[in-house]
């Protein structure tokens, strides 16, 4: 059987022709017409769905069902989008007028979370019916899959796990918010917690790493530390705290079965999974007496949106 | 139709006669015998399931089934203890044992999940399906209904609300880590906040209120803020701001109907609903666009427990 998962992003709309198996027959993208109105943007979505069918020679006939990873609040019950950051989306009944063109069953899920369900499937959380993707990037993007289903919260404003606290007060976050996760353990923290660091330890190795890279970046205190450079080291410590300290807090709610990292900042890969699973075995709830979660890396990168929203019609 | 709940405690097991729509016919305790064998105990669970049933002139073939809450980790699938705190309970087989006695269907749960099942059902989450309830007693304890079931972590062990992290690196928990929202929020960690300002302010009236109970307890601080003392409004506002924190976090994870708050200090009503009300409002991620999220008193109380038993049957 074969369906399509379309990933809507505010620079492109990436589309795939996949099998129930997460097998891929073809890949395609269009640039996102973010300012148009939105019955243009779904008409181009169609357009990439028919060419998607016409590369492997089929017809959209051949489609048994559609899904679709949309960057932000989605009702997946009635269809709508209530709203999307970067695009031109307010109370959009996609699934309807998408349907217009190609008429057959469509799903439709907040990106982060299909693409959760999409690792969960077909990625690194294989063989689990409880995981949770933790995204490191420029904020912290979580999906969190419960028995096998996507936990959304009420008209899909749920999942925010960028946005729980962890330090009361602290740093200002871009939601209104003092002392959320993501404001401590995403990418755009950890730079601005190397930047800190360099101006305090100027003979640090970070100055070295970072000159040659042409700026600091999320793997400037990482490559410092791993030369045994003591402020690298430092940064690297505080920051894998951070991302620990989140993750600990979504055991103790969710208890899963394996804890997902993806994200540019996962790419550092062993060095930094053993260091947090270490910490929540040691801090989680229960200790040894509850089940182990696992820490792993997330495994399907860029195609977990297409294949996290194939996976929504399965 | 009838029902017996059971709500097992350290202390006393609770046991009630109830139909679906959460009507009480009969209601019974005993002492648990905390170091018997389990066997034991589980007899004596039996025997106030018949003198439940004899009391309306019933007989146990009556009963549709049984649903027990109890105070430890559970798997409510293969209904077995994988180990309780507070009685001598570990890896115990208790519905299989229970139906040696009264071979009916009969589910069990974790106590706190169960009592937040019976509010959804009967008590202040009625007509919501996504519902928390947070206990501020001695800890805090949380129940979580998403899509009107509960949501329980893997083998039962999650829903741990109390042990999310709110300041990283804070004042130590019991459960091993530091800064558990646990540690701020809960009736002990007010009561800790309240004698340390009455030690720095001496003149504040929190200490006649003290002194009038005999004790600091969780209501001092309240006492003194509804009459303008300075030190005892600034012990009620930090104490606030802290629960509001931990339920923000769930909020942004969950996205629920309502957030039903329970235990000791919800006895405060509506003057600490309404601010923490206000903090949920303001701070919640996406703010007005985002569905409202109601926070009120639960209301069940004592009960709880044995009617979430109750509907964890239905």
């Amino acid at each position: 059987m074969y369906y399509i998962g379309i990933d809507i992003g505010g620079m492109s709309i990436k589309g795939g022709l996949v099998d129930e198996n997460g097998v891929v027959y073809a890949k395609k993208s269009v640039v996102t017409n973010a300012q148009a109105h939105y019955s243009a943007i779904v008409k181009d979505i169609a357009d990439l769905c028919v060419s998607l069918v016409e590369e492997k020679g089929l017809t959209t006939a051949d489609i048994t069902a559609v899904g679709m990873g949309i960057p932000g609040t989605i009702n997946s019950k009635t269809g709508v989008i209530t709203y999307a950051n970067n695009i031109n989306f307010e109370k959009v009944p996609i699934v309807k007028e998408f349907r217009k063109h190609i008429d057959v069953p469509t799903f439709i899920g907040n990106d982060a979370n299909v693409a959760a369900l999409g690792e969960q499937r077909f990625g690194a959380g294989k063989g689990y019916n409880d995981v949770i993707v933790v995204t490191l990037g420029t904020g912290i993007g979580t999906g969190i899959v419960v028995d096998g289903k996507l936990m959304e919260g009420k008209m899909g404003a749920g999942a925010e796990g960028g946005h729980i606290g962890i330090k009361i007060g602290g740093e200002p976050c871009s939601c209104g918010k003092r002392g959320c996760w993501e404001a401590y353990a995403s990418a755009t923290a950890l730079i601005r917690q190397t930047k800190r660091a360099i101006e305090k330890h100027p003979d640090s190795l970070m100055v070295k790493f970072a000159e040659e890279e042409g700026k600091v970046s999320g793997k400037t205190a990482f490559l410092a530390a791993r030369e045994d450079d003591a402020a690298g080291k430092a940064v690297v410590n505080a920051y894998i705290r951070y991302v620990a300290e989140g993750i600990i807090s979504h055991v103790n709610l969710f208890r899963p079965d394996v804890v997902l990292i993806g994200g540019g900042i996962s790419n550092e890969g062993d060095y930094l999974m053993e260091r947090i699973q270490r910490r929540v075995n040691r801090y989680s709830y229960g200790g040894h007496r509850n089940p182990r979660v696992l820490v792993r890396k997330a495994e399907l990168k860029n195609d977990a949106g297409m294949l996290g929203a194939v996976a929504l019609c399965l």
